[in-house]
């Protein structure tokens, strides 16, 4: 066979398992959005078996041939041949899994969440623990299965972002702590300060309509998507032309809603400006989580909580708005949307503290993976690290470790791209302003082609072309830094804490 | 391997069979309530990606052998010989298509389906009729694969109801005719009811929650389901746990919801009232289209268009909507929503020119599956029967041969079923009616349990065990016959018709 016919059939195959995929993805989406509560059981068997078929498809023999007979080939164009170069990678890493496996850790994943939703509604973690005992075991065996160097921890994370290790976090954590502490330290001597009007009583239709428009100002495309409200936001996607994001409204709280709004619209962004044509295929997914990351944190912060940006969408505010915000200035606002404080919610923490949640799960995490935690003891050892980082007392396990919906979703190894996400974010953001200097006053008139084509062109349009590192290294010159987050943030809450 | 050990391998691929049977439900539901346009193409073929998978899956050869085996064991309890004997009959159906050609069928499903949407918006026949035309050669081919006695259209009727045959249908409406007419004469010659009242403005969110407590009443479980809009209402389900349906609101047209809700609520019931512990299997399965359809009708018309029905919920009414009906009597709704007047479309005709709509549809399709019509030549055929059955002059293709979906879904043999099902339904409600004397009362007090229990018992939890015909004999002691509803409908219009 001709090397256009035989990449034709890895395409077409490809394909297909996306489209399982995606299936999959849709049965989720709608489990989280719509399923009503006695479907919950067929679903996750329906879930698994599209993960079985998923993987039976991508990890079969043939495939495996096919892969290898490409990738001889000479006369392969550069993004042809980059694609079967990444295809082949998944494929060695996807038949250490066997498909009874894949299937067996999918249902102990349905177990998990309904555990965990469970726990949730007790407000306690011991109907949590078996299950999710279960699932760590499953996970560790998934690391050896897969194969690492030094530390299994490695193996998970990998799944999230290739090449990404203990050491390198380790030693990046390692760097940001000490800075975020002084940071804290400058702010905790300044006066605190005012955003109690962000916890009025906000009307939720009112607050679904201010959503709506601002995710269509960023951009989203509501011909290639739609917003949904689940308990947990998140964002999803059956093809860059389907693209979904949830949202959860509290009538107490308006930055609930509004940067959950912000944060899945970036990644939803992301998600619509992939290429379509390469549907199916590596260069048709993102980066890493990493990178998916710094588009959701880029909007939600380096934008959304800017000056600039409500300065443009005050008159929206005021609009929506009117009794709760009529007095406030765009720079009350501005301030109000900025105040740091240490807190219990991960999703509603400050720019700064926020790295301590994630450090504290990632902690937890390396030792559970490595077996020097035990899940017993998971909610003394959280409440322990708020005490100790954050200086706060967990009140209770809804609070504390059972907050996030990631442990019981199998989901280990997420956590560290989180704070990845932000300084990534910060270092595309200091490279996006220094080549539009005049990118601050475009933001006030609302203008966001400039930011929207540099996305484009430097991250949306590769795919999986590059790694997280070499990405940033083309965009930004440098491999990733800490130095720009710090400098973004110091920059910041020294304008705002005087 | 003990037959216990073989029933339960079969038991799990049948199950994993469901499951992608099921997802690809969930994908077209989500299709017809919130997918965004441009989700449309992707959508198409993951869908079809499912129906190839599903079908490869249940035509594997090994599943063949399987049901061979279980077939010559004589120690499998009756109702698991049942399941063996039902599933060899599919398969031994199904193996007579070949995986491409159900993929190639549900691409062309796609396409047609897409290609009627945008017919309906240009309200014009012309784009829908080339993809219309491949589908009906398509259909044609699979009559020829599957094969058949006397007429090609046996076999496309044949997946909807086992057995159906044109020479029963033929006859059945042979019968039905005359006498329709013979009714639909009487009437003309009296003065008609007054429903101008169901046409005033009804508030969108006042029907909604209307539309909600009426599928409570009739006992539809919204735990284990859910209502949505869509263009056109259906009922789909992906278990028994999980059942739903659609409807449409109309603001200045008051049965447009209601009854939608009433028929596509009497499906459901239907659906969430299979054994779920045969989840996957034949008797986990609805009997027929035809007995489905018998559920929707009975809700719709025997009780959700009797008078008994609306002496109970005519306080609801009247708390629901107090500006549209405080003045009309339980009397004077009853004869409006039961008003008998010659229509353009099907899903709004009374119950006696209902049956002419399914009588057109059902001669053109044998037509057309026989090739004695043309594609192209549908809208003029259509426009003429309507004219000799109906007297009615069809104004254009929306009205005409437009409005219906099924032909975009390739549901060639399906139409009827939907008169049959109003056929069975009168049999099955004149024998509820004579085991239950204060049948009338109890509605009148709305009191469903009776009627119910004994549709749980008769026709529910049955599955697939029974054929059509064998359900009713035992259900009701005789076959199939159109004098009940002749019955129930000479008594009903001429009480109205004075």
């Amino acid at each position: 066979m001709s090397t256009a016919e035989l990449y034709a059939s890895y395409q077409t195959k490809m394909q297909k398992i996306a489209d399982v995929k995606y299936a999959s993805a849709v049965l989720q989406w709608d489990q989280e959005t719509y399923l009503p509560p006695k479907g919950n059981d067929f679903r996750g068997q329906q879930i698994a078996t599209l993960s079985e078929i998923a993987h039976q498809q991508f990890t079969d023999k043939a495939m495996g041939e096919l892969l290898v007979e490409l990738s001889s080939r000479e006369d392969l164009p550069a993004s042809q041949k980059r694609n079967i170069q990444l295809s082949s990678e998944d494929y060695n890493r996807n038949v250490k899994l066997s498909s009874a496996f894949v299937r067996q850790l999918s249902e102990s994943v349905n177990q998990s969440y309904h555990a965990w939703a469970k726990a949730r509604k007790e407000n306690s973690f011991s109907s949590f623990e078996q299950p999710l005992q279960q699932l760590i075991e499953l996970k560790k065996q998934e690391a050896d299965m897969l194969g690492y160097e030094q530390h299994p921890y490695n193996a998970l994370m990998n799944d999230y972002d290739k090449g990404l290790t203990v050491s390198k976090v380790d030693s990046l954590f390692d760097e940001l702590k000490p800075q975020l502490l002084v940071l804290l330290d400058a702010i905790k001597n300044k006066n605190n300060v005012d955003d109690s009007f962000l916890f009025q009583q906000f009307n939720k239709d009112d607050q679904w309509k201010f959503g709506i428009e601002i995710l269509k100002r960023i951009g989203f495309d509501f011909e290639a998507g739609r917003q949904d409200i689940s308990l947990h936001p998140f964002t999803t996607n059956f093809s860059s032309r389907d693209v979904r994001v949830t949202t959860r409204i509290d009538e107490h709280d308006f930055g609930n809603m509004t940067w959950s709004c912000l944060h899945e619209g970036g990644h939803a962004l992301y998600e619509q400006g992939l290429p379509a044509d390469q549907y199916g295929l590596p260069l048709g997914e993102y980066c890493s989580l990493s990178i998916h990351e710094s588009q959701s944190r880029l909007w939600e912060n380096c934008i959304g909580r800017g000056l600039p940006f409500w300065q443009h969408n005050s008159s929206l505010l005021k609009k929506s708005f009117s009794d709760q915000f009529n007095n406030i200035s765009p720079e009350q606002f501005y301030r109000a949307i900025n105040k740091v404080a240490p807190s219990l919610i991960r999703t509603e923490a400050d720019e700064l503290t926020y790295h301590f949640h994630v450090i504290i799960r990632y902690e937890i995490e390396k030792m559970l993976i490595e077996g020097s935690l035990q899940t017993k003891d998971i909610p003394a050892c959280w409440n322990e690290q708020y005490q100790k980082y954050l200086g706060i007392t967990v009140p209770d396990d809804n609070s504390g470790c059972l907050q996030d919906i990631h442990w019981s979703h199998g989901s280990f190894g997420y956590f560290a791209t989180y704070s990845l996400g932000s300084l990534y974010a910060a270092q595309l953001f200091a490279t996006i302003e220094s080549q539009y200097p005049s990118l601050g006053e475009d933001l006030a008139n609302g203008n966001v082609n400039n930011i929207q084509q540099w996305l484009k062109k430097e991250i949306y349009c590769n795919g999986r072309y590059y790694s997280s590192e070499e990405l940033c290294k083309k965009a930004t010159g440098e491999s990733l830094q800490s130095s720009y987050f710090i400098q973004y943030a110091t920059k910041k809450f020294s304008e705002i804490y005087i």
